[in-house]
């Protein structure tokens, strides 16, 4: 069965966000006093062939570990695991 | 008030996602063969100052329009829009 997974990797919280910074700059800049602050951060939609949506959330916490995300500055969130396909 | 938004920015179907065809073959390389795809998307969670959640969402979807996506390869998505601190 194929199954559709998010994952979200975001900065720890203190870790500073370079790119955040420059849009929440832009943005006042372009007039929206408002804006206080931006925060960015990666998703990965993930397709993957497995049994079970148990080993698919398996699969995906190992990419996630070892391979999407930085674990000194990064965290990472996994969801929406849907059968796909 | 302040509230929190998050806005996800993802490529139109069809829209070809050379990074994440990268990342699909380095997992497939370190072993991960149940990978059949990978999409990426970008995050931003915004901080705005306003009165009232429905004013947050309208600023929210013009800075989405008007500065974060790109509408002729990327659509965007608003939700979780939460008081923050």
């Amino acid at each position: 069965m194929k199954f559709a997974i998010d994952i979200l990797i975001e900065r720890k919280e203190g870790v500073a966000d370079p790119e955040g910074n420059t849009i929440k700059d832009a943005l006042r800049r372009l007039g929206y006093d408002s804006v206080e602050s931006v925060r960015t951060s990666k998703m990965f939609s993930v397709v993957v062939e497995v049994n079970s949506p148990a080993e698919a959330k398996q699969i995906a916490e190992e990419i996630a570990q070892k391979v999407l995300a930085n674990p000194v500055i990064e965290n990472f969130k996994i969801f929406n695991i849907e059968e796909a396909g």
